[in-house]
């Protein structure tokens, strides 16, 4: 770990459509309604590997199974998901990670049973983004829940409210914006890639990115990006 | 106007999947972080008519010519809209109108260069949907702002972030959630429908309801509907 600096630099493999002259949000149109973020640079972070995870389960149904008899123990089940954002080419990039070259998921995961949210998440955090485990040097600002997804059954759909009807949803996945400083290493565990995907890729592309991650974009609407050259 | 009540109410077209045993969202997840909201009962409202409307344009052509001499004249054009829920058969519905038995919008319009969006919006509101156009006895709480939708160019495409490469967006339309009080008058033009559309319908459902109505469930996915019984 910490050795392959520049090979990990690349992990970051930045989605762009190879626009490179962007420019600054305009200020027209911005009141005190608006709600400033301020997002720094890709290239403020560093970015490093650390041990691969061991995934329990990668099968759909599998994963299934594990939420029916979870489900069965505990109940609901919630997760806990970041969105952590940067910036590249002047326009606002999602920090996703990416499973085995194929499905994308935002950095956080499952509460332990009695846990908070802004606790588990970072827990979260600090075991997918962080290189000590224990969470030492790294604090992570989380700042206000952005959203909430809805899993009715034991199947895939999920929704952004509670369905009619629904008197026992399954599982709730909750968003939290994660501001950054401005700077931070991210060690990510080998079998996990970290990427750098801008929102107007992301927008409206459920099949790629899932309905969870393509639908950040309406959650940070509000947002007026102020973006801190370095 | 004031005459015609038992009519008028039906005005209000509940649009509804013909389910009627829902319940009441369930607590679990819930936890600090969630924002909760209350809503009330369409019952607890009254709806009635007033005289119609005159549109200046309704054809797209036109409309989009308008934007462009609009923006000529006093540069990027900003409107403001509302989002404003009621309860029935225990799910969330979003007050829509409809123009001519087509085309969906939501309350609000276009602010007068120099106003501010709250100012706008209130302007609006009581000119969609009170009594007295001069605002007399009707009061509207604007909460904050749920999001943006850019229009990049003078096109048709609105966009929920302003798009890299774009220096001088046409429009930019924000959503504000209005909060209702426990009781109220809603007086609409004539030639206008009311329709009270609830959150499962709306969810992607952009071809019938276009992109910022079909994105309310997002932008308020952050809330924990707190649904008042009368």
């Amino acid at each position: 770990m910490g050795e392959e600096v520049f090979e990990s630099v690349m992990d970051i493999s930045v989605v762009t459509n190879g626009v490179h002259s962007l420019q600054i949000q305009s200020n027209e149109g911005k009141n005190d309604e608006s709600v400033e973020l301020d997002i720094y640079p890709l290239s403020c972070y560093y970015f490093g590997y650390k041990d691969a995870f061991l995934f329990k389960n990668y099968n759909l149904q599998d994963q299934l199974h594990r939420i029916k008899s979870n489900y069965a123990a505990h109940g609901l089940r919630t997760c806990v998901e970041a969105v952590i954002l940067v910036e590249l080419f002047k326009h606002p990039h999602l920090l996703v990670l990416q499973v085995r070259n194929s499905t994308f998921k935002l950095p956080g995961g499952r509460l332990r049973p009695g846990e908070s949210d802004i606790n588990g998440l970072k827990r979260k955090l600090t075991r997918n983004l962080s290189e000590n485990e224990d969470g030492k040097g790294t604090e992570w600002e989380v700042s206000g829940c952005l959203g909430m997804w809805w899993r009715p059954d034991f199947e895939t759909l999920l929704y952004p409210f509670l369905p009619p009807n629904i008197k026992e949803p399954k599982e709730c996945t909750k968003l939290f914006l994660v501001k950054l400083p401005l700077s931070r290493k991210f060690i990510v565990p080998k079998n996990l890639r970290l990427l750098a995907v801008p929102l107007c890729q992301i927008h409206e592309n459920d099949k790629t990115y899932g309905p969870i991650i393509s639908g950040v974009p309406h959650l940070l609407s509000k947002f007026s990006f102020n973006m801190i050259q370095s």
